[in-house]
This record gives structure tokens, C-alpha cells and sequence, in this order.
């Protein structure tokens, strides 16, 4: 009549990670050839930090794709920078980026100051406006510094460098208030025409804290590549990539309005040619998801006011789709956060959590056109979680077993000291089919509402 | 070249707020007739509060009508009055409630310890326990103690009485970490067949603090009215209520294994017969919905940690489920929420949350079956909000104008010190159709995160 769980010792798969494979990722800003970069302190910021970064092609545009947050308020920078994209077929010779101003939700004025932007770096640079692409991030609702923003471009250009430094100026100059620099660097072998294989680098910069959720939430990448390849491949690399990174993030379910990815290639290494289909692009786009990847959970690591970084692993499910969905509620789940953050193995909100990856939407299904009833009708049919065949590992302790009984005893005390990690892996088996996917957040702090609660507006 | 917005003193309706035309209701346990009700303390709580509640008609089954969580992990409670409303075809002549233990993830065992409350109730009350519907909250994954169950059951029926203090007993017996007792009642005057009126009561209860979110987390309610109306008509009324009260209702956008309305009639009044489709139906629906919307207020007020109820009210979308999607989006967001504890009219986070209302579901729909492509698309197609159209007043200031520039200068002294109250009004029109929607949460506080990261599993 009690309601202590059987004893029971196992090890199971459910018990041990599984990431993807990909190539291993240095946490360097390894320029790849073909760009020169730089950062500078152009007085956006009031702290008078780094806040102005620029990336431009050596030698002719770079082949580019982008996605960017889905927002209805999406920020000056995006529409300029879609702007160009779909002028341009997909080409540009520099990206930069303003900190300090997100240059959002401030109508036709935004997006002349904007445009402006991309005059003065097209002009300093003698590529013209329509080539440059743009990144802003910061307060919502005031206007960029122009002149600021001119003088500091003036003193950067020349200072601009093929080197790791000038790469690792940039993504200094990308940050708010990240605590870290966000920097990841794989080396992929390709094979050219004869056969031949040659090394090409990927190489990624980003920033993000608060505000990260799916769909690109106040965060900013750029990944640059020395291999060649066109905007269509690229765009075929980048776009299941970021649902499987980025879109697994969420630091507090937030999604801002100035997200962005760009993924570049300088084609300086001509010989690394990626054609559509080939091995060389299935090659390229692990590279890419590898330094995706590493970003996303730096990011998440550094979420604002968090302690631990949460991943959640989750295998067995029905489709890919099932998996990453079931993970993403799982670290988005206040309570599961807040129990991350006070080392309590708490299953029963996992559970919870899984229990409503889908159900929880028939209000987002309703919003979308269904009316209620078919809403509440098609979510209750879509639950993705069995609670009698799911199994709950957390840090390696299985904690809930549907298929013998449910909670499961474990050592308690051990569990809690395996949550005082830097990382905390939540894991679950659905055992329904082959499905797998894996979310990034973090845990939920005191500090997290005292920074977004004194913020000023 | 500044950010400074210009300056525009207006009185528009988005800073008059516009709530539903709906019965006054007054915050008593006024029981209808019909009805006895009663509250114990049998020890299922550690505490030794309150935690068994008991509510049974009078004279022959009531005519029920509910709505349950659509979480996977459904727990045993819900599962058991599933079953007795479907063989009985929607009536039932009695409620139990056991506070402190869930008797959620407990599996076949948890199943049967719940079918034995219904016989023991049943038993005591000589009506079987196919007839008995269930409520429980608390703990998930432990098992519900029946010897104790069985002894307060033994001494709560007979104090069982038809009166306001059984009724709040009841309410009482309800609460797990509320900190206040929630009940509403309003009385409706019925035509009757011969024209009279005749004035029935709806007096609803209910517990719910944290995990509250749209569809039914972790929040129990109880209408009960004297009206006489078959288990269709309540049906009918009840779900079209529930989501535009409870599942507008969200705390930290958990959603519970256990979450249950249910409203009886108890047909005491024999002369106010509610037929689908007549006024009568109507002023019923109006009725309960008044007290729905209350209880829900009440809820979201004495949400985990909560200072202040977080109210966003939408006009002007294309219809009411994109008004309550938009209001939906703002009270859920973690930015808006921490803003609201910081007293900050940070009119930014709103209009980022607003711009999401929709287009943060890529990920939805694309958990929902569609491609990730399709997804995107459908998603990047049907935001709710237009930028250029929409204005935000935030405790009656206009702070934002898409028509107008966007940002508006207002006193924000004196916003701070409107924003320093037990309630936060925050309104959007949407300058798109005549859609109108309403919903409720609470600020985010440096509490919430203490008390769910302290909470022992």
C-alpha cells in the first residue's frame, strides 16, 4: 500500500548518450581562407565595449544562404538582409553587425538607417551596399548611432585581417551580454575532381543569452567555409541544420526579433567543389551541424542566469520529428528547469513534460485556423509518449521505467551529486520506433528573473 | 537621429479595457440546492491540513459534464472518471477530491487503488461506486494511501452538509500549495416554461498554483448549479468556457497529469429546465463562464511566487482564436513576465512576444506531422500581427503605435508606479478585424524559482 518502487538494476541504452557522430569541434575562430575579419568598439554600447564587427570575402562575393527568425516584428537588419539575398541570387562580399541596438520596431526610419549601414560598409569597402548583409542585436526600439556607426567603420576597415584574431575580434564584438565568446571550428576532408582530398575549414562565431527559444531567438551566427559551393547548396545544408541545432534551443522560451544564421563560402579553395547530392556535401553539412551544434550549446550554457547546461537526448521515438519535439519540452519546462537548477532528480516532471510534447499544442493548432474542437480532437490523437513503455535516465540513473511498474528506486543521494555538473543529460527511450533527436537549455535561477526583472527597458 | 519617439497624447480604446459582458460574481461558497459538501483532514498530507473533499446530490445523480488534461500521463483519477461518465453517459451523484498525493505515473496499481476510493465512497454513500467521479493532486508517482482514505471518508460523510460552510470546507479541502481558498458564485435568472423567472445559482471551486497553462495544469475546479440541464447541454457549455477561461490561464506554461473541471446540475430546481439552444442555455453559459473566468483569475493571481495577476486583453484580431493566441503568447512569456515583477513597461518584450504568437509553432506543426519545409511556411504565413497596425497601451499607456511611428513617449514615472498594483493590465489592438480575446498569468519571481527548485521530489 506503500509507494516504494521495486528495486531494480539494470543498464540499458537509456542510460548511456548517444549524439550524433560528427567531427570534432575546437573551440577556436580558425579563419577560413578567403575572409578577413575584425571587431571594434564604435561607442554603441554605452560600456564602451567592443561593438561593431565586420567579416568581407578577400577576393569576390561569397555564395550564401541565411535563415532568420520568423518573427512578425523581425528587425531592420533581417529585411534588409533578406532584401539583398533575394536580389543577389544569394551572394555577398561582408556581413556587419551593430551591438548595442537591435534596430527593431523602429518602422521606414529603422530601415533607411539600416540601408545607410550597408552604404557606408559597401562604400568603404568599394563593393557597393547591395553586397552587404547585416546582423543587429540589443535594445528594442531605439535607432542606430549613424554616425557612430560611420566612424567606427572607418577605423576598422583598415584594421580588418585574414587571421584567427581578426575572426575572434568579431565574435567579441557580436556579444551582449554573453559571458563567453562563442567560437567552433571543424576541419573537413573533401575530395576535388581528381580525387584528391583536401581540407576545408568550417568555422563558426555567434552570440545569444535570454531570449533563445526555437526559431532563432536573439541569437546570431555566422559560419564561414573556404570551400566552394553555390547558394542553393548551401541553403540545402543550412536549413536541416539549424532545425536540428538551433531550433532545439531554448534558454526561456522567448524568440526574438533580429535572429539570424549566415552560412558563407569564400569558394577560396577552388578545387573543394560541393556539387548537390555528392559525398562532399553530405561531408560539408556534418561539418556545418558539428559547429551548429557547439554553438547551440555554448549558447544554451550561457543562458542568462544559468548555472548548468541541460541537454535532453531522446531515442526510440517515432520519427525524428517525435524525438525532437518531446526533447524540446522537456528543457523548456519551467519546473524541470527549476529542478535542474536544485539538483533534484524530479522524474515526475519529466514525465509530465513528455506527456504534453504534443498535447499541450491543440491551442497553437486552434490558433492556427482548426477550430476547437478538431484541435482538441487532433492533439489528443498525436500524443507522442506511451507512459507504459517510456523509460527516464537521468545523469545515467533510470528513474522511471513504464514496462516495470513506472519509478524505479535508484541512489538518491548519488543522483544529486551527478546533477552538480556543468552539464546535466536528461535521457529517454519511447521505444516506439527509430526516432531520435536532442534539445539544449538550461537550468531556471534566481539570478535569470533578477536580471530580466531590473533590466531597463 | 536619436531614438526619441515623438511625443502623442491620445485616448484611444486599447487603454480602456474591454472585458467579456458577463454576470457580477461574488467570492462566496454559495452551495445550490442539491448539493452537500464537506471537507477532513484524513492525513494524506503530512501536514495535517485539510486534504479530502467530498461533494454528493441529494436526491439522485447529477448531470455532469468535464474537461480533463491532455497530457499522455493522464493520471488514475482522470482515467477513472473518463470511465464513469462514459457508462454512465454523464451523470454521477458524487465527487471525491485527495490532496497530497497525485496518484499520477503509478501504472495498474495506481488504476485500482482509484477504482477502491469510488467503491468506498460508493459505500458510504449507498450509490456505488460507478457513480463517483475523482479529483487528486499532489506528489506525482506515489500511491494513494487507502486505510486513510477509507477512515476520513468514514468521518467526512457524516458531517456532510447542504450549506455555504460545507462548500468551502470543500474548497478548502481542495488546496495543495494554494495560498488562498478560490470560490465564485453568481446567480442566473431562468425563464421558466410558464414565463416566470426563476433564479438558479452556479457556485464553482477550485484549487491551482503553479504548473498552470493552457489545457487544464494542475488546476481541479467544481461547478455545481441548481438548474436542471441534460449532460449535452452542460457539455455544450462548458468546453466552448474552458478554453476561453482555463486554457488562457498559464503560470509557467507547465501542464499537469491531473488538471479536471467538471459541472453538475443537480436539477433541484426542477422548474428551470436548461434545453440546448434556448436563452435559458444562453444566461446558464453566461453564468458559468463568469465564474470560470473568476476562478481562473483567481488561480493565476496565486500563482508559485506570483505578486501580481498578469491580465492581457486583445481587440481587433481577425477573430477570437487569433486574439486569444496573441494574449496567450504575451502572459506566457518569461521576458514579459519578469518585466511585469520589475514593474518595467517594457513595451519591447510585449511586442516580440506578440510577433510570435504564431510563428514560434513552426515547431509545432512540424511535430504535428508537417515537413519541417511545410511547416516553416505555413508558420511564416499566418502571423497574427501586423507591425504597421498594432498598438499596445500597458496599464492604460499608450506605449506603442505601429500607425504612427511605433514607439510612443509617455510618463514613464508615473507607468512605474501604475504598474506597482495587484493587477497588470496589458492591451493590444490589433487593427485587424473584430476578434477579442483575453488571458491571465502572473509575474515571473526570484520565489518561483526558490520554491520549484527547493521542492523535493
Amino acid at each position: 500500500m506503500t509507494g516504494a518502487p521495486r528495486l531494480r538494476t539494470v543498464d540499458v541504452d537509456v542510460q548511456s548518450p548517444a549524439p550524433p557522430v560528427l567531427p570534432a569541434v575546437e573551440r577556436r575562430a580558425r579563419i577560413p581562407a578567403g575572409f578577413r575579419a575584425g571587431g571594434h568598439s564604435a561607442g554603441i554600447k554605452t560600456s564602451g565595449r567592443p561593438d561593431l564587427a565586420l567579416i568581407v570575402t578577400s577576393d569576390g562575393p561569397a555564395a550564401a544562404a541565411a535563415v532568420f527568425t520568423p518573427n512578425a516584428f523581425a528587425a531592420a537588419p533581417v529585411r534588409r538582409s533578406r532584401a539583398v539575398l533575394a536580389a543577389s541570387g544569394g551572394w555577398a562580399g561582408a556581413v556587419v553587425s551593430t551591438s548595442g541596438s537591435a534596430n527593431a520596431a523602429t518602422g521606414a526610419a529603422g530601415d533607411e538607417d539600416q540601408a545607410r549601414v550597408g552604404e557606408l560598409v559597401g562604400a568603404e569597402l568599394g563593393i557597393g551596399g547591395n553586397a552587404v548583409l547585416h546582423l543587429s542585436t540589443g535594445i528594442i526600439g531605439t535607432r542606430l548611432p549613424l554616425e557612430k556607426v560611420a566612424a567606427g567603420l572607418a577605423a576598422l576597415v583598415p584594421m580588418l585581417a585574414e587571421t584567427d584574431e581578426g575572426l575572434e575580434a568579431a565574435a567579441v564584438a557580436l556579444r551582449t551580454t554573453d559571458s563567453t565568446t562563442k567560437v567552433a571550428s571543424v576541419a573537413v576532408p573533401l575530395e576535388d575532381a581528381t580525387g584528391a582530398v583536401r581540407a576545408v575549414r568550417v568555422t563558426g562565431i555567434a552570440k545569444g543569452v535570454g531570449m533563445i527559444h526555437p526559431n532563432m531567438a536573439t541569437m546570431l551566427s555566422v559560419i564561414l567555409t573556404d570551400a566552394s559551393a553555390s547558394p542553393d547548396v548551401l541553403r540545402s545544408i543550412l536549413r536541416p541544420v539549424a532545425a536540428r541545432t538551433w531550433n532545439q534551443l531554448s534558454v526561456d522560451g522567448d524568440t526574438s526579433t533580429n535572429d539570424t544564421v549566415f552560412l558563407l563560402a569564400s569558394g577560396a579553395i577552388p578545387e573543394a567543389v560541393v556539387t548537390a547530392g555528392s559525398s562532399s556535401a553530405a561531408a560539408l553539412a556534418d561539418g556545418v551541424e558539428a559547429v551548429a551544434r557547439d554553438l547551440a550549446r555554448q549558447q544554451a550554457a550561457d543562458g542568462e542566469g544559468a548555472t548548468c547546461l541541460l541537454t535532453c537526448q531522446v531515442t526510440g521515438a517515432a520519427d525524428d520529428a517525435d524525438a525532437r519535439a518531446v526533447a524540446r519540452a522537456i528543457i523548456s519546462s519551467s519546473l524541470v528547469k527549476a529542478a535542474a537548477h536544485g539538483k533534484d532528480p524530479n522524474w515526475g516532471r519529466i514525465a509530465g513534460a513528455a506527456g504534453n510534447a504534443r498535447v499541450a499544442d491543440a491551442a497553437v493548432l486552434e490558433a492556427a485556423g482548426m477550430s476547437t474542437e478538431v484541435a482538441r480532437a487532433r492533439a489528443g490523437t498525436i500524443a507522442v509518449v506511451d507512459p507504459d513503455r517510456l523509460r527516464i535516465a537521468i545523469a545515467g540513473h533510470l528513474v522511471f521505467d513504464g514496462r516495470s511498474g513506472g519509478p524505479q528506486a535508484f541512489d538518491r543521494a548519488s543522483a544529486r551529486a551527478d546533477l552538480d555538473a556543468p552539464e546535466i543529460v536528461i535521457r529517454l527511450d519511447l521505444d516506439l520506433g527509430a526516432g531520435y533527436g536532442e534539445a539544449f537549455g538550461c537550468d531556471l535561477t534566481e539570478a535569470y528573473v533578477r536580471e530580466n526583472s531590473e533590466y531597463t527597458t
